[in-house]
């Protein structure tokens, strides 16, 4: 199954040419997600070709306005094509203020249902059937968040073939099958699951910093993600002012990428003073390898779930 | 003195990949005056090259998001910048409101002092040395005005050379002699102002309508502008959507044009339905010949003011 992440502004608290402010697209089987909502969003999501009547959750890391200014025309311009769909919102907790004043003061009440959700400090945002996304406290300014979006792990492949060969009935047998258990069946014939089913499917895991210094809470976020999507405001040189200001250099980033064993770091929430990529990437991958600075309109398709064989049944 | 509007937004209430949401820049002796903020307009204020510390003033037409989400954002660009300046912004009632509440709620006081003026429904909005700005209502949905930026007429390029050759001493006379008085010198010879001044120096005339449909009190404003910057959301087969939405047609705003003796006339706020300017320019170009369709980046450099001969003293 597609996933798939777009980088749809990439820039540092100010905006440049060439980075948009900061937004972030999952895009998992029609389904729209996005992490931060900063100013341009709406127009980066059309240059991208992302419509604005998908199935849609917006996570927001904190409210400074570089993370959260492009949600108000966003909404409006939803409302603008009749979108009818539920928006899901989730964030700090001004986010609700700042979105039903905007819209009193705008004239500009959704069309759509609305629901918007208070993070908390850590645990679970929200749960879907195949996926959940977790926060943790990020060490900002503000109060803030990181995010992960974890894939739930999913059942083998059945091979309804392999089952009817061997003359297994269809229904409850099958499901108890793919759920991992051995069943008998009425000529008393013994079929162990992984006759018929492949192995089990991993989930994947994409973890998003938002604005943060290092910290230890967000390796144990991060822990073995297929991809970490990292903020790096400053180059080594700024450690120090990184840490008042509460932004991260490449080392820092490439650091929380190996300790919490993921598979890609992507650095992005470029200050506007690096005009190229060579500095950060040469400082990151002194620590980490598989490390690229994002660029606005990037895209990251997900190498397919993992298997593993499945767990002995109980 | 260089007078040049640079379309910054030229879209209609939706963003498109080539045009960013409203937002028009004049830049007049190095001060920066804008009309209408939308979405976006900070990253388009650098991508055409324009400062934030700029003397700058901001003229809201109404408090539609898409007229005004840009602001917030600038501002705390700006702040981010260290902006010391002051800004001043003038629009409808609500844009305080907006404003304030927007900061507090992303806890982004501005650096910077800031003056808002609450618009009336017509005559002076703000008075400057060279120039004022007017505003009359507009007919949309939502409070909303039009306004035109004046120049004021100056008087003719005084030449010291001319006047030390006729023997007159630096000083009053001088200053009389600019302001259009004939002097008397002491040696009994009478000096009339032409002989030392050139002709007065009109000012040139600037107006921008926002969102409005057809309307006699914008003929009135209007009247013999340099530039006529009007909005087109609809072509001329939606007029009766376009009335009922409170937006103007090719058709209509090339009559405004030609019933209040503009010299150019300047189509914006273009909905997203027209790929190119063909439909609305030819619309607009039976009625009124000199009319183009704005592009997000347009720059018009408005020719040298006009001369007259100085009024006869009274």
């Amino acid at each position: 199954m597609s996933l798939k992440v777009i980088f749809l502004g990439t820039a540092g608290s100010i905006p440049t040419p060439k980075r948009s402010l900061p937004a972030i697209a999952v895009v998992r089987k029609g389904e729209l997600i996005l992490f931060d909502c900063g100013e341009g969003v709406q127009r980066q999501m059309l240059k991208a070709g992302l419509g604005f009547n998908k199935k849609m959750k917006v996570f927001i890391s904190h409210m400074h306005g570089d993370h959260v200014l492009g949600l108000p025309g966003l909404m409006q311009t939803m409302s603008l094509l009749h979108r009818s769909r539920k928006l899901e919102l989730f964030g700090p907790s001004d986010l609700r203020d700042f979105v039903e004043i905007t819209g009193e003061v705008l004239h500009s009440p959704p069309t759509f249902p609305l629901e918007i959700t208070e993070v908390g400090d850590d645990g679970l945002v929200c749960e879907e059937k195949e996926y959940s996304v977790f926060s943790a406290p990020a060490e900002h300014l503000t109060p803030s968040f990181s995010y992960s979006l974890v894939e739930k792990q999913r059942y083998g492949k059945f091979h309804p073939d392999k089952a009817e060969a061997l003359g297994i009935p269809e229904g409850v047998l099958w499901s108890r099958l793919q759920q991992g258990s051995t069943v008998k069946l009425q000529n008393g014939r013994v079929i162990s699951p992984e006759t018929v089913v492949g192995p089990l499917r991993l989930g994947r895991k994409i973890v998003y910093t938002g604005d943060t210094k290092h910290s230890v809470t967000l390796v144990e976020l991060a822990k073995n993600a297929d991809l970490l999507i990292h903020e790096c405001t400053f180059d080594n040189e700024f450690e120090e002012r990184a840490n008042e200001d509460g932004h991260s250099t490449p080392k820092q980033a490439a650091i929380t990428a190996a300790k919490a064993n993921v598979k890609r770091l992507i650095l992005t929430h470029i200050s506007a003073r690096y005009k190229t990529p060579e500095l950060l990437l040469s400082q990151a991958r002194k620590t980490f390898a598989n490390v690229d600075v994002a660029e606005d309109f990037m895209e990251i398709q997900l190498p397919l779930p993992r298997v593993k064989q499945r767990v002995p049944e109980a």
